[in-house]
């Protein structure tokens, strides 16, 4: 199976690592022999129609902060790499852009139009587009897989898709965003949002410009990808009511009380929306630190609670590899299930 | 689809209603038409080829406590009974028995003897003989499901088989009763164990004989089912080291540093156990109430950690039915993933 990967941060460089040291389990284990045939972060392309060494390129991005300078570089880029490389699957880990979806959205677009497979980590074609793209892919016969979209390694996504068949969900809420809740429980412990940002941010939890965690984009985001595929929603960002922690206090006596305050991104009849609420603190929603939880509210067995760490380089990697390894699955027509 | 139902209480019952209400659903979305041809409980049986109505058999076990007297009454009982059936799916729903597994393991053994697949939401069977039992629905070719065994409604089981590809679980920790884990949550509010425990008898969580729960067995039962299917452990409830709550104590002094008590099941390479410990209360294990939640430690992803309610009829009658539509999907050659 040819691979193009486009984007090579944390998670693209994770996931190369994890190619190589994962390499003999998934050729014994699931007859896969993943090739990785082109890659791109934002400035260089590399192309090798016989395969690049994935070790190799993950040093030496590591090195030098950039692909330039080995041998494979080529004059593509972006959605000309992808249109133009001859490929089975597409990895788009370019970052999340949730104004136009840029450039994962091309990306992904050049994909579809040249009969690649998408494994995508990255949630801004999703949270803009899903609705249409799912119906594209479709179409096409083609796959779109998306499980490191939402709470990095864990399987929120495969959850909806394979542990609820024959039940309805009604109502999903969840605490999507990891940043937000280590900034969140560490006003529970009395240091104020300002401190509490400054230390997520030296931590690696918050970007430099953590706006679209802190506003509630990004849960907003993910919020999208998992109604549409628990509640058939067909919404986008657009459908999203929106606010963010900024401005956020939790009391002592709101401590006092049992209860707490989180982000929390809600679906149900009357529509999608992300804000701070208030919640008790046995709420299996009350999660600590930067862990992400979602519950969906089924009809006949009660509510079911999924919790776990939102993010992280290795993490989302796994969640491609297991993306590569359904792929491979249903393309050999066996079920992942058994 | 031919059904023998072995069982009709609250479980069988809710099974049956769910199977009526259900019936227009389970026939459009998964072309699943399933026949009732037998049906047992502790004292009579019911059988008729052409069909039993899961309404009528219903309604008269609630309203005389027995299915004697209907017309369908045969002499046939027990393991005969599943025998001499022509059907093709066993649904096993008798009380679990953690000392010989019967009477559900002989039903199993019938089943598989006489060539039907087996769903069960009776934990004895697999407790005591489940590496056994694997192998042998294996080398038959025909399935044996158990989704209701863990977690009532709560889709753990489905969870390990398909959410956790590409994924090694080295620990697993859990909270695998309902009713302990009540007791518990009312001894942190400051009432006896005697207390907490008979207002669970009220309630309905625990049963009038309560030590399969407080001893800690039938923690210990699940953990096994889970442990086999996650780790590969090939183990029985004899390696469970099991300790129960009897004479467990929750200090106002534990409480005050944000700690408390839960009935731990865990695994790992040391083995197996089930006893009280000390977790932080901002653990995503220390539920409240009669609740489940199960943590899987991976070796890539981290921990992931499923909470829902543990038990109930209707749940657990949602968990046969799901298993009935996989059956029916894997038998049709439709992975039940997409």
């Amino acid at each position: 199976m040819r691979l193009v990967l486009m984007g090579l941060g944390v998670v693209g460089k994770a996931f190369l690592r994890m190619l190589v040291e994962k390499a003999p389990e998934l050729r014994y284990k699931y007859g896969l022999n993943p090739t990785l045939v082109a890659v791109s972060d934002s400035r260089s392309s590399l192309y090798n129609e016989r395969g690049l060494d994935p070790r190799t390129v993950v040093d030496w991005k590591s090195r030098k902060g950039s692909l330039s300078g080995l041998i494979d570089e080529v004059d593509l880029r972006g959605a000309d790499l992808v249109r133009e490389v001859e490929a089975e699957v597409l990895i788009e880990a370019t970052p999340s852009n949730f104004r136009d979806g840029e450039p994962g959205l091309s990306h992904i677009k050049a994909a579809l139009n040249t009969g690649k497979h998408v494994i995508t980590a990255n949630k801004g074609p999703l949270a803009l587009e899903m609705p249409a793209l799912i119906e594209m892919f479709r179409e096409s016969g083609l796959r779109l897989l998306f499980s490191g979209t939402v709470g990095g390694g864990t399987p929120f996504v495969r959850f909806v898709r394979s542990c609820l068949i024959g039940e309805r969900v009604l109502v999903i809420r969840g605490v999507l965003n990891g940043t937000t809740n280590y900034i969140l429980t560490r006003m529970e412990m009395g240091i104020s949002f300002e401190e509490a940002l400054t230390e997520a941010q030296r931590l690696g939890y918050a970007e430099a410009d953590p706006s679209n965690d802190i506003d509630g984009w990004d849960s907003a985001a993910k919020l999208v990808i998992l109604s549409n595929l628990a509640m058939e929603s067909d919404v986008t960002l657009r459908e999203v009511e929106v606010s963010g922690i900024r401005g956020v206090e939790i009391s002592r006596e709101l401590l006092s009380w049992g209860k707490t305050v989180r982000l929390i991104a809600s679906a149900d009849k009357s529509g999608l929306r992300v804000r701070p609420e208030v919640v008790e603190r046995t709420d299996p929603l009350a999660v600590s630190g930067a862990m992400n939880a979602v519950s969906f509210f089924t009809e006949h067995s009660g509510r079911h609670t999924l919790v776990g760490k939102g993010a992280g380089g290795e993490e989302t990697a796994t969640a491609i590899l297991r993306d590569l390894v359904e792929l491979k699955m249903s393309l050999s027509g066996v079920s992942s299930c058994s």
